[in-house]
């Protein structure tokens, strides 16, 4: 979306509602309502052709009568006329539509014709549409709430803007989550729900946000992305930008993939693909609906902070511990406190209580004028990166407690984070509406402040860029996988895929192909005992379930005798035109399962994960999506729950890290190379030896793609 | 305690303030004037011998000079005069005592000092005492506030009654969520802090709260547990009396630990064994502050849910999706609708709407005619246990739907369940008021009602008992120790190990002990091959780091050559007096390993994981206390990240289950009849064959406990 058609739909100059009622209480009346109520600055012209003036402001029978530039029109007519009122915007040269009326793709079959047509009205025009079957949006520092949504309905709220941006894939959540924040004074600064994602997508209008400079940071709802690339690419984009994001992705579970497919048809995609992807760009998953308020909230009035050494003082020492607890789930450290620094706090304290962090002040902490010292001390303290304060009712003091916090927050450049845990409830808001980070549980605050650890770190990092394709080996891999499946082969053999990988850098074990059992002797000659033989045939992705793998044989004899036994038992159509690889053993090491998975919206992935059956049995793999920095490869590793194993354990030596990592970069340019080749790739097991004996890959397939060009999937979210 | 004292605590009919301050705000004077506040209606009386009336009030100069029985002493005075008063009220006879006072053991050596001489006032005497240096008691039925928790002075609540008890070991922990979950008007019934338990502890208060028929569930903040046994027995009895039971625990992490020694001087104690417990007796763990109160709200207001089937109704699509994850997360099923039921359901809802559950009303949940209607079919649905409300906003309908969900909860047996985002927070309040549990989040919700469903699983399950100590077979146990320790060994060697275990019914490998290489393949040539062949040397506990450990041989010749080698290659003082241990070999199987450790709180602790490197990778044990019922062993089982590797797996077949339970229980029995005679037991592995094939122990090691009185540590929780 370029920046003129982004602007339309957020500071536009001029609105026409097209489909506007004059019931301010029904769908088509409710957003021309709305514009009034908040107070919207430009230009609205209702259009509807059997009345001249709605809600009181001069209407128009369509758009051509209006006569001045539209910036943004919001069609809200029934869904029979929404394709004749777009085609009214798109003869108008209007840049930005929100079509709100519903009863598209999220219907059906009959719904999604409907919908197919309104494509078509935009096919080749520069008008740019979000929905159908969207609530809207609301742009706090345009005063725009071009929006049905009913939790507009709190006169109370003069709205707060603010720099996070609440971008949905769910009308109603977006709605809930919106007015739940503004109660508590959190800036969203805007809501914009995608409906159907007809035309603009929800990954386009993420990196149009990020563009934006008025948006520090970018809250989301998920249910489903269709282009995975896009979505990626709005990720690196924040990373570049140094924007932290947070996403509430449903469907994490079965049961919620099941009622997505239910409620809207729309594809939830593999979970752990989006896990992966959210952890390889330092995105924060949300887990429940006040936890993005609370986000929202940190990254919008929190100031950045260096590190992750965390103070807090508190009037409980019981809150301290608990504090303490939180930070080591969280993987926030503590401060420490020494030297001078230790006798300075053991002076700000009395004499009974002890200097150090947690800073339990008892009841001293109730105090402003003792509270202001040691705010003091935590702003100076250099070990300091992150100030908090844990208190609790203390309703007599609120006023004077509110204003040091508050004088506090502004003398320091660190982050300060409240939590101010019963009492009236006063103090959170009071605090929040003056710019201060307040909460009223600990273990919320610093959740919120993990995420915002999370995304200072990932932007630290620079995003992994992908080098250009290299001309030569991409032609030969290809030549490989084009040979192969002129062969008719659904599966590359054991050779080829070896072949393959060696192409991309990654290691592989030195092997013969011997056409009978006396050639493979004589190449067990050549390469020295002990070798394993094993049968290479066409389509046989699992040839040890044919007696097909021989290990561990040492001598020339050893090696004829048991190609001959095993190729007897074999089937005859297996046996007939197999051959024979040869390999030397390779020391033991450990076994780690390298591949290539793709996923329907996200296109090619990275599996990475320790071999064998525990593997399986505890699903510990981590995903990933190319291009891989070195630093985006290692992160992966030490999340697996088993990453112990790399490091030196139980007497076995520390394994060799960077052997595996220059593997999975290896893998990962073949990922991405041949995004449109392979539909699976696996390495097991990659041997990894200790530290500077490298890393091997032992066996491996590999299934080429059939080709088929990438659908995109019809879907919708009400 | 006897329910006399506990009587005393709550519903005193009288009440004396040892060192009554006339000034109200001070320590000494705040307990007197909020009794006054809250209106407690039993008689007061000041004690103070400086002073003629004190807040308006005829003081005395001590208890005696009252005249009249006095039920509750509240001890404030400072901490040099608390003895004196402690000797009035044994003298007196007064039978509850609250000693606010802090400057005990939690300052150090001087204050351990002091809280000894109040203890030695203390015995013999039928007083009982709560603290010293605790926030004090809230009993709200008595309407009494014997505290000096200043977030009392909100005149703005008038407390709500109910049945959730609070026990807190840090008194302005516990303050911050009494105060919170009444302003939320969730029914905690009373709060008490127990401060530094020189009498009273934590678990003898829980088990009288669990008597009290006014309380039906008890939650507690716990830094750490003195005496485990009398906690263990205090879940056992909620367990019986079918109470729920939820604790925030901290000091999970090193850091917390770290923070309590540093506040407090209290035993964090192992926190793997507090989750093995919890686990054990269905208490739930609380992660967060408020998680405590949407627990207490919970247990408070919703009714006992029949099973764990949940149907949601929602006005957004993409919250049903959410609160299915959550469910999946949490264990709770969704409910299926079909048959007659989907078509009922059908009938209800508009047609463009799928019936099925997540039941997503979209804009027609918002009238609250429509959503009558699907409330009563939730009641009626026979596959419904919980039936869960999301909706959101919505200020303009409060009432009416307020009104709908009241009278659906009054209409049905079942938990009705409201969850209500963003809008005013006026429809949360004040359904809670009118005992209809509501949540501002689905997340939370959902924790809490899952905390709700273990416990009811628990209290179905008959607590396992502890059968009686079997004489004849505890005799030879201790005999086999008393014979270890006269000579000197730390360690029981591996034949000794397994007699113990034969004796307890862990079914151990046939084996048998040869003095020499010559004998010992005469015992194999009896025993048939292969054996194993392993050194039996005194305090030896790890043979296999000394070459002791033989296995496979499969001649005479084989084991007395090898047998001859070992016992060479061996250090000069461990050959000396060496026998031989012949086993046949175990056909291989499923590795586990099985344990006692001794707890400082809890004593004796079993333990039970998957054998191996990667049981050490993962940590992954289960942790609980003797006794155990079968349910109890099939439970922590179940709980271990690895129990599919118990089932058939990856070709490997069904593992023999029942086996394990009854290896374990035979354990549980060894541990609780031996309690005191073992410091530690390790069974590893005991290898487990397919179902029907049983399991045996192959190898152990038994450390006997040097005699010792269990201590009991001072500490103190401010």
């Amino acid at each position: 979306m370029n920046h003129a058609s982004y602007d339309a739909f957020v500071q536009p100059r001029s609105v026409a509602i097209i489909g506007a009622s004059d019931d301010g209480q029904k769908t088509g009346g409710r957003t021309l309502r709305y514009l009034d109520t908040y107070g919207y600055e430009g230009e609205v012209h209702p259009i509807n052709p059997r009345r001249a003036s709605v809600q009181g402001k001069r209407a128009y029978p369509d758009l051509a009568a209006v006569g001045r530039p539209v910036d943004l029109a919001i069609i809200v007519t029934p869904a029979e006329h929404a394709v004749a009122a777009l085609e009214q915007c798109v003869t108008a040269e209007v840049p930005a539509v929100i079509t709100i009326t519903s009863g598209f793709a999220e219907l059906g079959a009959d719904g999604a014709a409907l919908q197919r047509e309104l494509q078509a009205v935009l096919r080749g025009s520069a008008t740019r549409m979000l929905g159908p079957n969207c609530v809207g949006l609301v742009s706090v520092r345009a005063k725009l709430a071009a929006t049905i949504n009913t939790g507009m309905d709190q006169d109370r709220f003069d709205l707060r803007d603010g720099g996070i941006a609440f971008l949905t894939q769910s009308g109603a959540m977006g709605a809930f989550v919106f007015n739940m924040s503004q109660t508590r004074r959190v800036g969203l600064g805007s809501l914009i729900s995608t409906g159907n994602e007809m035309d603009v997508s929800f990954p386009e209008m993420l990196h149009a946000l990020l563009d934006d400079p008025a948006v520090s940071g970018v809250a989301g709802y998920i249910e489903g992305i269709r282009d995975g690339e896009a979505f990626a690419g709005a990720l690196r984009h924040a990373q570049e930008v140094g924007k932290p994001l947070a996403f509430l992705k449903v469907g994490r579970s079965p049961l919620g993939v099941e009622a997505i497919a239910s409620h809207t048809g729309a594809l939830a995609g593999s979970d752990a693909v989006y896990s992966g992807v959210f952890e390889q760009y330092g995105v924060t998953r949300i887990a429940g609906v006040e936890a993005l308020a609370d986000w929202a909230q940190m990254v919008d009035l929190a100031r950045r902070p260096a590190g992750d050494r965390l103070s807090v003082t508190t009037t409980s020492g019981g809150g301290g511990v608990l504090v303490a607890d939180h930070c080591t789930d969280l993987g926030i450290r503590m401060a420490t406190w020494d030297g001078e620094w230790q006798r300075k706090l053991a002076d700000a304290l009395p004499e009974y209580l002890s200097a150090r962090n947690p800073i339990d002040m008892a009841g001293t902490g109730g105090n402003s004028e003792a509270l202001r010292e040691v705010l003091a001390l935590m702003g100076d303290h250099p070990g300091t990166d992150v100030a908090m304060v844990l208190i609790g009712n203390l309703d007599k003091e609120e006023d004077p407690l509110i204003q040091v916090l508050h004088e506090a927050h502004r003398a320091t450049s660190k982050p300060l984070v409240v939590v101010w845990v019963g009492g009236s409830g006063r103090p959170v808001v009071e605090l929040t509406s003056r710019g201060v980070p307040a909460y009223t549980d600990p273990g919320r605050a610093l959740q919120a402040l993990s995420g915002l650890m999370a995304a200072q770190r990932a932007a630290a990092r620079p995003p992994a860029t992908r080098p250009p394709i290299e001309e030569g080996r991409r032609e030969r891999a290809r030549a490989l996988l084009t040979e192969a499946r002129a062969a008719g082969l659904g599966v590359l053999d054991e050779h080829r895929a070896k072949q393959l990988l060696a192409l991309y850098g990654v290691p592989v074990v030195q092997e013969t192909v011997a056409t009978d059992p006396d050639a493979a002797a004589a190449a067990a000659e050549r390469l020295g005992y002990p070798v394993a033989v094993k049968l290479l045939a066409d389509d046989v992705a699992h040839k040890s379930e044919l007696g097909g793998v021989l290990l561990g044989l040492s001598s020339a004899g050893e090696v004829a005798g048991a190609a001959k036994d095993m190729l007897a038992r074999l089937p005859r159509p297996v046996a007939d035109g197999a051959r024979l690889l040869v390999q030397p053993m390779v020391a033991p090491g450990l076994e780690m399962l390298l591949g290539i998975k793709r996923d329907e919206a996200f296109g090619p992935v990275l599996v990475v994960g320790l071999g064998g059956t525990w593997t399986e049995v505890l699903e510990d793999v981590q995903l990933r999506l190319p291009p891989l920095s070195a630093e985006d490869v290692d992160d992966a590793l030490g999340a697996l729950r088993s990453a112990r194993l790399l490091g030196a354990f139980r007497g076995a030596p520390e394994r060799d890290r960077d052997a595996v990592v220059a593997a999975v970069q290896g893998l990962a340019l073949l990922a991405a190379e041949l995004a449109d080749e392979i539909a699976e790739l696996d390495i097991n097991p990659l041997i990894v030896g200790p530290r500077g004996n490298g890393a091997i890959a032992v066996d491996a397939v590999v299934v080429p793609r059939v080709a088929c060009p990438s659908s995109t999937p019809e879907g919708a979210r009400p």
